[in-house]
């Protein structure tokens, strides 16, 4: 039987170069996480389904698992997201530790959807997140190194917004408009589908759960606001919330902090998860052949409570590595990293009898942390210098009986043509 | 309803002081491959079971698999090793790349197994491997890179030994005790159950293959081997083939690039994949306390087949995370990691009047590359003093009334003692 060597649906196969990109921008992630401080754990790749059928939500926690039973009959899942995770990680040591805690994690997931371009069955994200603090400081924290992640690919003004709510004001809307408390959860996946349901779909969906005409109507205006402007002027009793008053301090502190071009308030940013309950936000992609939302973030203090504990205060952001390309991508930021020529060295076997020397060599090179390929069967000089270059190698080191017999090796540069002999100490082991 | 917060048998939750250690390990496994010009690649997380089925044997590529039914009836499995999906990705580009090519990756997987010491159910390999090359110069480099990765976390002499053996020398042996070409594949799978089975169980499932009592005993006696002298003294017969003269090769440029210390010699290292066919080798760790193989790999040319392909040279070696954490514990190679003091600044909010001051120059500070956490909430310099502490961070940063008058702030070096003042140019966005 022959197998297919393609892989699976909404998967993909990393070759260097791809995989070149891809730690470019997980070592982002990474520097500038460690930079502001946080500290890297990591979770299972699977947890018992319960987890995250609590409050990920009817997509996420629900068909989209990718579900195993074992051989005990247990039923787990491949992480779909960490939030629930690392709050279950978090909630074994919190107490004990002190605060706040300041966690990032790069990791693989699984969802189970249609696969399409920007998602993946399979995906990789950042997750950074603060626990034990309740403020607004940690909010700012939080957006700020969301913008530093973005800024430090370089892009161009005005490539990106950050899109800034907050849960408590759409709370304070659904309250305004009487949706029953035990309706809003629902309310708040009805609103986070809004672009992707139809209106009859909606008026529907929000009957069921008790909405009149009113206020269908309400939220149909609500979705479609996009200045404070607008807000206050359509919905003055939402003037006072907490909501309102945290976004607005938030937007001070980081025009302040030299940020005020990449921030809006938008009022319809909603988070398609259960678990927030405070200030949300959206990073977009500016680009007009590439709109589309590419992370977002937010607060999420009752999630512990899954778990039995007290809330614990918890806020963070989690940006995935596919839209994050294809924002590189739509601003053409990946072009210098695909086109550099990478500094190693090739040492070719142009003697055979030179083969432990050549490997002697080798080894002292790299003892030096140089990166050095050995060829690994005879091959004429020329036909050496032909792979290097085809390989991108910038250097190419010769070893043949001129070389041995002067304690050197010659060293030709590709990138500049110049080529110089180089003395070494004894090749012995 | 209450969920439990501990991670799911067989996994673990790697807090900060874990993940460090085991980024230590990914680090070396890192940096000594793309010394030796390998390239980074991934693979999906899942793949059709077919392609386990096949030749992982039978526990990884059976009862062991962890399965995925998709919503279309695909069953898919969570990867438990990488060969098979490296083969399966280089079986795509083989015939149009240059020649040899040299991959690694660092990624996670899972088997169904009962969790003990030094196996979880998830865990995480290096896999390094090189197509297109036929010659033993190839196997010596997959060796090499083996004993690197081993010196480089400074182990004492005689901590591990390199136990290095040919397939060719097995399947020469079977073949002279008379067992049939279509049940090698089954004795070999025996033997490499050899210690983990009963005599009789040995000897039932040798029967099944059709071995006789001479077959039996010969085995039995091959196994117990441990010198090259011994095996020659009993297997004359072996003595000119491929598989030995090939290992003799191995170890003399081995001894001669100064490793002779680290390796030996062993007829019975089998190898539980069904797909090796050339060198194979396991490392071993030679502590008391934990005496156990710590990973191995070998020679599979003949693996592409289950893509139709032609035979693709390949040889590689899968270091596993656990068993080399096991390995430095045993050594006590781990304690310098786990108590140095980490180059920190922690810059506390000690006058709330002078906020953004200190969010600008933590910002100018992280521009620098330095590591700075911020704090969140008002605090008297004496408890960010003694919070510093307890976080093992090295600096603390002071900006109150005075510094800010002086355009300076105040620097403690919590390693020394030290303080100082130190001049900012203004801090503006």
């Amino acid at each position: 039987m022959k197998l297919a060597n393609k892989p699976y649906k909404g998967t993909a196969d990393w070759f260097p170069q791809e995989f070149t990109i891809r730690k470019y921008i997980f070592d982002v992630w990474r520097d500038v996480c460690t930079r502001f401080g946080y500290e890297e754990y990591l979770s299972p790749l699977v947890e018992p389904i319960e987890l995250f059928q609590a409050k990920s939500g009817e997509d996420l926690g629900g068909r989209e698992l990718m579900t195993i039973t074992d051989r005990a009959g247990r039923v787990v899942a491949i992480r779909p997201e960490m939030t629930p995770s690392v709050t279950r990680m978090v909630s074994q040591i919190y107490e004990t530790t002190t605060k706040p805690i300041r966690y990032f994690s790069i990791a693989n997931f699984m969802r189970a959807e249609k696969p399409q371009r920007g998602r993946n069955r399979e995906f990789w994200q950042l997750n950074y997140d603060i626990f034990g603090a309740e403020g607004i400081s940690a909010d700012l924290e939080i957006l700020q190194i969301a913008l530093e992640i973005m800024l430090s690919f370089e892009p161009p003004k005005g490539s990106f917004t950050l899109f800034l709510n907050h849960r408590k004001l759409i709370d304070e809307l659904l309250r305004s408009i009487k949706i029953e408390d035990d309706a809003v959860t629902e309310a708040i996946r009805i609103m986070d589908k809004w672009e992707k349901l139809t209106l009859p779909d909606l008026e529907e969906r929000l009957e069921k759960i008790g909405a009149d005409q009113n206020a269908i109507e309400k939220i149909g205006k609500f979705m479609e606001l996009t200045e404070m402007d607008g807000l206050l002027a359509e919905f003055p009793e939402l003037k006072d919330t907490i909501g309102l008053k945290d976004v607005n301090s938030l937007i001070i502190s980081l025009t302040k902090m030299g940020y005020g071009d990449w921030i809006k308030f938008q009022p319809n940013i909603i988070r398609g998860f259960d678990y927030y309950d405070g200030m949300v936000f959206e990073v977009f992609d500016n680009n007009p052949s590439n709109l589309r939302s590419l992370f977002g973030g937010g607060r999420y203090n009752g999630l512990s409570s899954i778990f039995g504990s007290e809330d614990i205060p918890a806020v963070g952001c989690a940006p995935g590595d596919e839209t994050i390309k294809l924002f590189l991508e739509s601003w053409g930021l990946l072009d210098q990293l695909e086109s550099s020529k990478t500094d190693k060295y090739y040492l070719p076997l142009i003697d055979e009898r030179y083969d432990t020397q050549c490997e002697l060599l080798a080894k002292s090179l790299r003892s030096e942390g140089k990166i050095v390929e050995r060829g690994l069967s005879l091959i004429k000089p020329g036909k050496a210098l032909s792979y290097a270059d085809k390989k991108r190698f910038r250097f190419v080191i010769l070893l043949g009986e001129e070389e041995i017999r002067s304690n050197t090796y010659t060293l030709k540069d590709l990138s500049t043509g110049e080529q110089k002999n180089i003395a070494y100490s004894e090749l012995q082991s």
